[in-house]
């Protein structure tokens, strides 16, 4: 007969995270630019007294457990404060995307029937066009001091109840119980921002985040140790900003928050300042930072690592990180639907041998699952397919932070026990998963697959291109044909001939484009992703 | 109200960490001295499906959930085996410490209700003399082949019931359905060696297990990633190897078990053929590898981190790893009671511009718990004591992986919710724990406290100084004074006025011993750690 073992029975909480950064790193520094632009500086220890006024505050203002709380606001110290003071109080945290339309903001406030809303003195307008349509919501709290509050919300401009952040949680103690409840419990909720019907809820459990966050701490995945020093760009709106808020204290890591200034001379010089060793965020933002370094000449001082997901890593900037600057690239992959990461890449010792190019293309695919999580792909009769490298399939996840259903959600998007993501992967013999295409985004022609990703990082590749993006076209006798969309480099002139001559080189002749057409700029969405449905929207016609 | 997170709700069981193993490190080496001397090697992969057949085996004997299977053996790849399928399958793994007396083990077999015992050729003869007071044992498993199997026993011996491992698990199927059961069932029971009365056991959870595995990988704690090789020193008999057998195949280290051959020149040249990057273990075993490798003129290639517990690391035996071989050391506290690692040191970001010496004072402390463990220190009034890293209490924790009580014990051992250790430490403001003493070895002299170990640690210090262990011995006027024990080094010739006049350098006055012993040896116990009682009961008369 099973036997219960005979070990403390406590739950894993949020608020024991920050606990445990006051308790065993309360000399660890959090920096965060402020709005208005300065550096804030203080400690894990200053942070979960902050944290614990804010519960108070919030208690204060009558909101309970089960209680949900919104944010519109950037990767700042009060946004930790309350990652930390709403969850920890058994409230739900509720990131809202300020990117999203503001019909769809008011959506999301209203379906997750948020009784308070944080916000960012950037965001005053959109909340004062936002505000009366969410009337559950009892107080707009500006995330600022009374000094910077924005002028252009006020009761008399239509919005009531505006409260100042540092006047709501002047008056209140810095003692705080935190309530000891099952770790199962709703901690935080985050809504997809789909291309198509309303945003979908995903509502993180304590046990979840928590969880994550201890993966990601691991050596193989972000890796958060107390000699390290974290700059999440990716923003905490976004998936929790990969839980990197919950791991850093943990891993007794400094935590760096860039408030609102994401362009590459700031964040370069954040890195440089505060000698940030990792780093974590999508690939435009790298991009540009690079952009910036290459242009004046400069070098990362104390930076080594940095995670990257939320879309394909195109091998010629892992190279260039990797060879030029001495940073090794960390590739992961995730999405709202899995907390923070599934799966993420890192060289590993059989790896010590390879050539440098040879070490990029491992780098290239999204990696393994962390432990916590479990992979497999699967073709459209549901079968599981081999692990090859070779055999595409969808992606099916199952694990520890992996959700059941979309909050208030009526139907069980599960197959079989795995959730379906909606993209397109391979998984090697050795357990590495490399996305090959969103399920909608992969060009189909001819019976066979063409992956749309693929193609986009060999014409990245071209000298002269700064960004591409393949959508396919509906075409009479091969279903459907690639056509290529470009942005060129300032100052470049490349032509249509030149980059189908560089890609018939470089791919298989079915998979060259049937047309290429050159644009200012892609389309971008709410979490900076292309938007392909607005490609498609403009230039899905029908090829002849 | 709260509600549920709408997260997967799958226990963390240890059935998933091998099958994580495999699927996401199949490829991944284990490297395990056997037991007749050669080296084995086979993958992650492999060692899963071997898992599987023995599963599959102990249940063709008859065995069943909650079934307990014991083992006296050594770090090889059979009980990695048997750690997974043995867990795995719901029963619960029972380490037996061949280095007790026989007498205690037979006491632990048939207190733990062992159903079958899986024993190292080494141990026949111990099973030999045990086997007939272990009436409930129904199967005497060798780990060997059939070649190797030991003469010494066999049924016509008095030994009932001697089955060969390879034998038993070659016809088995290497497919098996792991059962999925509360993650709080028991998978593992290790018994304290207590040096009074009977050893109580400790059972371990599932989840215990899995989070304190996890809580190993962090890069601050041992640090295991797929670059790393490990090897545990540290038995699997003794709180399950500081759960690195676990902790490697989720971090994807490779991992090297080094069987019986625990002496430096063994251990030297498995570090250097297999490229070990870290290994744990006691200080005794570091000293012998050190003294190998100095005699030798020895370097190591690849080892750069060593794990250290059991007992306080020598600042001299720090400082010689680092300074000497750039080897860090991350020194660690934890007992039988608490699963594995509770606390932990590492360099931080702020220690980067110390001195060496004063970085090897930070490591010669216990360091930090780790995430999932709250330390706390209290006096005997029950008065939780400052963070000043001065004040002494008994060192209490609490914690994801401590006990709440002892295998078929009666009363609990908590105070107030916490673990009362029987340490003496402080802690100071930046959480980092320092062990002063057991708080049955503190020498209470004139009403203030001397710590045995500081005086052993400044002992050691001396250059032809081996070993050294302080007690504390009645005083009809101090109540008690300390009482010197020193080995010598080989062929030193060191003595008592001299050790005297260097501690007298070192210490306060009143901390200088009262008298020196030198002996040839100091009696050790089961886990290799100096008994103090034995040296009580021949030296620990009166002082006049």
């Amino acid at each position: 007969m099973l036997q219960p073992g005979l070990m403390m029975d406590r739950p894993l909480l949020i608020s024991d995270v920050i606990e445990h950064g006051a308790a065993q790193f309360g000399d660890v520094e959090v920096v965060s630019r402020e709005t208005h632009g300065p550096l804030f500086r203080y400690t894990y220890a200053q942070c979960a007294a902050r944290a614990r006024k804010l519960a108070n505050a919030l208690k204060h203002l009558g909101l309970e457990a089960g209680s949900a709380v919104g944010s519109i606001a950037w990767n700042n110290h009060r946004h930790l404060e309350a990652y930390y003071a709403v969850s920890g109080s058994g409230m739900v945290m509720h990131t809202c995307n300020p990117r999203l339309h503001p019909q769809q903001l008011i959506y999301i406030i209203n379906h997750a029937e948020d009784s308070v809303i944080l916000f960012d003195s950037t965001f005053a307008a959109l909340v004062k066009g936002v505000a009366p349509h969410c009337p559950k919501v009892k107080a707009w709290v500006c995330m600022s001091d009374a000094a910077n509050m924005p002028a252009v919300i006020s009761a008399t401009q239509g919005v009531d109840n505006v409260l100042c952040y540092e006047d709501l949680i002047a008056p209140q103690s810095e003692q705080f119980n935190w309530p000891q409840f099952d770790e199962r419990t709703g901690a935080a909720l985050c809504y997809t921002s789909g291309t198509t019907g309303n945003p979908k809820g995903v509502l993180y459990s304590h046990r979840a985040i928590v969880l994550s966050a201890m993966a990601g701490c691991m050596p193989g995945s972000i890796s958060l140790s107390p000699k390290d020093t974290v700059l999440p760009v990716v923003p905490m709106f976004h998936i929790n900003a990969w839980c990197i808020p919950y791991a850093a204290p943990m891993g007794g890591a400094k935590l760096v928050l860039p408030g609102p200034r994401l362009d590459g001379a700031s964040l370069y010089e954040l890195i440089e300042t505060e000698k940030v060793t990792v780093s974590a965020g999508v690939p435009t933002i790298w991009l540009a930072l690079l952009h910036h370094v290459e242009q004046h000449g400069l070098r990362f001082s104390t930076m080594r690592r940095t995670g990257v997901g939320g879309s394909a890593m195109p091998a010629a900037l892992i190279a260039k990180f990797a060879d030029e600057y001495d940073v090794e690239v960390r590739h992961g992959w995730g999405m709202t639907e899995t907390t923070a990461t599934a799966t993420i890449g890192c060289l590993a010792t059989k790896h010590m041998n390879l050539t440098p190019a040879e070490q990029h293309a491992v780098i290239a695919k999204q990696g393994k699952s962390v432990f916590g999580v479990e992979i497999k792909v699967m073709d459209e009769n549901g079968t599981t397919l081999p692990r090859d490298g070779v055999s595409q399939g969808e992606l099916m996840v199952r694990g520890q932070w992996i959700l059941t259903g979309y909050y208030k959600g009526e139907t069980s998007p599960l197959v079989d026990g795995w959730f379906p993501t909606g993209d397109i992967a391979t998984i090697d013999a050795s357990g590495v998963m490399q996305i090959r295409d969103r399920a909608k985004d992969v060009i189909k022609t001819g019976g066979e697959w063409i992956s749309s990703i693929d193609l986009e990082n060999v014409a990245v590749g071209h000298p002269a291109v700064a960004m591409a993006a393949v959508i396919g076209v509906k075409h009479p006798k091969w279903d459907e044909r690639p056509l290529l969309f470009i942005v060129r480099k300032p100052g470049q002139t490349v032509e249509r001939e030149e980059i189908l001559a560089f890609l018939t080189e470089r791919v298989a002749k079915w998979w060259v484009p049937d047309d290429v057409i050159f644009l200012d700029a892609l389309p971008v969405g709410g979490t900076g992703k292309v938007q392909k449905a607005d490609l498609r929207k403009q230039y899905g016609g029908v090829f002849s």
